[in-house]
């Protein structure tokens, strides 16, 4: 047996999110369906780095199964993906030893160091077709220096729970982000928050917290009394999941995985 | 009486195109029915600049009807996008006067002077679900420079037959080219031809043309032996729809319209 590690990009604008679900709508369930015809296997279950919800998109999503087949490379890429619908593929693919003996065989999951989302907003008086259901829209104007001033507060190791979804199931709260950058770019706003792993809605609970700074609503000082009140009920609506894409997975160097850079998960998205 | 004048945007992935159709479902279509529900006005009929097929994105088409209502500008923008689908928007209004005694009347379609499309393609071993309906793909390395080379031979005065589809109702294949831009973006090639005016499906039967001498499949002389030959069956099928947008329509000055600036009509579509 090997452990075979996938990166998956997909547009999640008309799934059901990521995991598996009786409907059978879902990315994890077209991923699995596709290695199963692929493999002709009945049996393939796929663990992933990070479930994203409905209407959230996957830039470079990561994924391991084991199996005894042995394939070429390019294959696990270019053969899985024939059997892919057009919202869905397989970027690369990296074959992996697996010791039943060893705990320190490669996990999507808990291998993972650190995890970053973008989210994109359109900030325009007039909203887009362009950016329709890959960005989130906001036509109010946005300061993004009082949203950076307000990110401020969020740096470091905390108790997220103020921006937690009510059924998430992380086993703690606490978690440690490390970086939120706001980038204008003409009438687009991008926001790319790294953290050692994220609750359930919370990037789109900050990030409708920190519209809220932005339209001037709130101040930017709001953002730490949010934070440190441990309660839901304080910071602003869950925002919608249009503009969230999971952009990156950390991982240690020496599993060699052919990930692409940060800076490439944006700019595979833009031509100019 | 008065002209008012719009531009729209419309992603066209999920529209069998641009001209109203006994099955309801086009841009038109939509946008019709959304101004009868802005106005209360049954019968309002819209003329366009340049119908698009069925898949072809309109970044910023231009329209016009006439009315004798009083709205203020702005309310046929968000009035009017109130009634739209998230994949068309009015993007701007403009209101210009109607003599019924002259005969330069602004016309969305005889007043223009020249018709700019791009062509986004996606040059990638892998397919990206992130361009799913966005861009055309080519698995295959395309050689810019020998496209360029190719589409030198399309400059000027020319008659277009080789490139025009058999259904094409214009009355003339002879049209002015006044550019061809080819410009690579890391996976992303952008193609930009500007004329006087396109035949039905003359965009993409010569992208489709540049793609088989960007493979090395032609040389960049064939591109002038197909135009030369005046016969459709030489030139490259007709390229996918996935990438091409209406950009631009080039009117005089004195009509004020508030379009974009061609520049702008990429980078909106760009964040980096």
């Amino acid at each position: 047996m090997k452990r075979l590690v996938l990166g998956v990009q997909y547009d999640g604008s008309s799934w059901q999110g990521w995991q598996t679900q009786p409907s059978g709508n879902t990315v994890q369930d077209a991923l699995e369906k596709a290695l199963q015809l692929f493999t002709g296997t009945a049996d393939i279950r796929v663990t992933c780095a990070g479930r994203t919800d409905a209407g959230v998109h996957g830039i470079e999503q990561v994924v391991h199964f084991d199996t005894d087949l042995d394939r070429a490379v390019y294959s696990w890429v270019n053969g899985v993906n024939a059997f892919l619908p057009a919202s869905v593929a397989v970027q690369w693919a990296k074959e992996l030893p697996l010791d039943p003996e060893s705990d320190d065989n490669f996990h999507a999951r808990f291998s993972a160091r650190a995890r970053t989302y973008h989210y994109i907003l359109h900030n325009c008086a007039v909203r887009s077709p362009m950016w329709m259901n890959r960005a989130g829209w906001v036509f109010r104007p946005l300061d993004v220096e009082r949203m950076r001033a307000a990110a401020a507060h969020l740096i470091g190791e905390h108790d997220f729970t103020s921006f937690r979804a009510s059924g998430c199931q992380a086993k703690t709260p606490v978690k440690n982000m490390y970086s939120i950058q706001i980038q204008r770019q003409g009438e687009m706003i991008i926001f790319t928050l790294r953290a050692s792993a994220f609750l359930h809605h919370m990037v789109r609970n900050i990030v409708g917290s920190l519209i809220f700074v932005g339209t001037g609503k709130r101040d930017p000082e709001w953002m730490g009394e949010v934070l440190t009140s441990l309660n839901r009920e304080i910071a602003a609506p869950t925002f919608m999941p249009d503009g969230l894409y999971l952009a990156k997975i950390d991982y240690e160097d020496k599993w060699q995985l052919p990930q692409r850079e940060l800076a490439e998960t944006l700019a595979f998205l833009s031509f100019l």
